[in-house]
């Protein structure tokens, strides 16, 4: 099952919004259709949606004829702009969008030879994605404990990157190294990505896992039913502070009252470096009628007021680690991030100072 | 809106499954109907499920011939093992059965007698419910500071007792006093009780209330928007431990995480003096069903495991006060609510000591 393909010059992504009763893949020929999937969360996840972004940029050039460099790569920033808006709180699409448009002005050449170049730099970043995810893999799996139970938030998996997962990238990555790992799964309310998605992935893969709801969370915890809490991110501040999905936050508050780590696995791309804290990170709000209806049906007493907040900010005082790419971040992570982030290659699996 | 009413010796109870799509009345004529009621949640909330399993006592014995008074009291034990083994997380339900059956031993007289004797003590212990929420909102309101912004989980209103409702009780009181008050509804998964029958009840009575997923609690809390938690109880240990809606240890954690005072309200009869601990309550699993399915549609990955407990057991230690009809109990609960217990009629509104 892939999240998304580049075929006869057009990008095809699994409809995310009809798993689990279907299999289903739209083929978007222009970046107002790739713009529509994001909004839409027919893709989702940090990593996916930059991948995502990067092909719809290229779908934005293709088939045009442009004069000049110039006129291309003022067509380009446009584009870009309008991809960038689906979507306020992952940091991933900025960077994949910028990264693209840098290709773009660093690329000699004419403008046909420009458009390959930005393809070439799209497939880059969706197989750069797969191969920073199995290193993150790498990095965790050497934190999960044998017969670890992992409670996990949301989905950030195989369907949330271009391939493998972060958060449950870990979790292959341990059971392919030979550890025996179960898995419980927060439905995560209100658009159910851990019933649906993480919960179809784990069963894909025949590794053990349990849905719960939200609020199940705390009790299992009390029960001594979970070891470790693993989740992805949407984008991290430079201070380790980590936006992720609505309810990321409570559950790292009940890892530290029930004495659990509380791991965040993120590509260094999911770094905002240029915000100090995460109190600086936009918080996307969404239509309350993704709280107020299920399949179209409604749920709550018509006419409730709904606050819808798709995010929050877990402080990194709560983080017990951030599995990167580049190895195992420790707080402090203004410091421990800065390190991976200015040197090239892989790392010792950890960085920092460590607590214990 | 009625919760229950007898009426032409039929017990009419609001079908609260089909709130707030639509206002159906059930009618009960024997014992079998409301046990299948209360098992399930046409009738749910504790104090409702213990007056509806005292009607249901009624029903089993009525319209029937006993040779003798043995006979007759031999039967009421069998029809209310039968209905309390419907639930077994609520106090109420065997409270109320136990309340019921005692009525028919202490009353001298023939089988008819007797059993117009039984249709009493049900009535009052409806009327007595009402009157008991009534003074839990008396004792509770103070607790409420103007303009308070609540969070409840669950629904602990009306629609939970025989009217008026225990947390909400407290809420429409304070209301009533001229506060303004603003309530947060979790919507509580799995069975949304909060989205179809708190936000529903606040509605009808024009309180300000806003719908929220419950891992929203946490963030809302964080940016200052909650200024209590205010919820009702199930079943509450000796020692204080309270059993409610499964999602409520998880917000008396992060009650205590941003400094918010947690409030249970409960009438005493919720107290099961015979229990130590909160860690003997019963805590009832239910049908996985409940958390894959929604309105009949699969919602969760075909084939997933589920847990699924329909309550959890928050700590004393997390608990701030627990207003009863006697008044409000502080800790050391042990000693304060076995004070409440043991005297008749009114008490000044807070016994125990106080932490502030």
């Amino acid at each position: 099952m892939e999240t998304m393909r580049w075929e006869n010059d057009t990008l095809v992504l699994l409809d995310q919004t009809r798993l689990p009763a279907r299999v289903e893949y739209i083929h978007c020929k222009d970046h107002h259709q790739v713009a529509e999937a994001i909004r839409n969360l027919r893709v989702r996840g940090a990593p996916a949606i930059g991948v995502a972004a990067a092909y719809g940029l290229v779908l934005g050039l293709g088939g045009k004829e442009f004069a000049s460099r110039g006129e291309l790569l003022a067509r380009a920033k446009e584009i870009a702009r309008e991809l960038q808006l689906t979507r306020p709180t992952a940091v991933n699409l900025s960077w994949a969008l910028e990264r693209m448009l840098r290709r773009l002005e660093n690329t000699p050449g004419d403008p046909a030879f420009l458009s390959r170049a930005l393809l070439e730099e799209a497939h880059a970043i969706y197989r750069e994605d797969i191969e920073t995810n199995r290193a993150i893999g790498t990095y965790g799996r050497e934190l999960i404990p044998p017969g670890a139970r992992v409670l996990t938030h949301c989905n950030a998996g195989a369907l949330a990157t271009a391939g493998y997962g972060t958060a449950l990238g870990v979790i292959r990555a341990a059971v392919a190294a030979g550890k025996e790992v179960s898995v419980f799964a927060d439905e995560t309310r209100p658009l159910l990505q851990g019933a649906r998605l993480t919960a179809w992935e784990m069963l894909q893969e025949k590794i053990p896992v349990t849905l719960i709801t939200d609020n199940m969370a705390a009790s299992l915890m009390a029960r001594g039913g979970v070891d470790l809490v693993m989740v992805g991110a949407d984008r991290i501040a430079a201070n380790g502070d980590v936006a992720n999905k609505i309810g990321t936050y409570g559950l790292a508050v009940l890892a530290k009252e029930h004495g659990l780590p509380f791991y965040v696995a993120a590509p260094l791309s999911t770094v905002d470096f240029s915000l100090a804290e995460g109190k600086d990170i936009p918080i996307e709000e969404r239509d309350p009628a993704e709280v107020t209806h299920l399949a179209g049906q409604p749920v709550a007493a018509p006419g409730v007021r709904v606050w819808n907040p798709a995010f929050d900010v877990t402080p990194a005082g709560l983080v017990t680690a951030i599995i990167t790419e580049r190895g195992v971040a420790r707080p402090p992570y203004r410091e421990s991030l800065a390190r991976l982030k200015s040197v090239v290659g892989r790392q010792p699996p950890d960085v920092g100072n460590h607590p214990a």
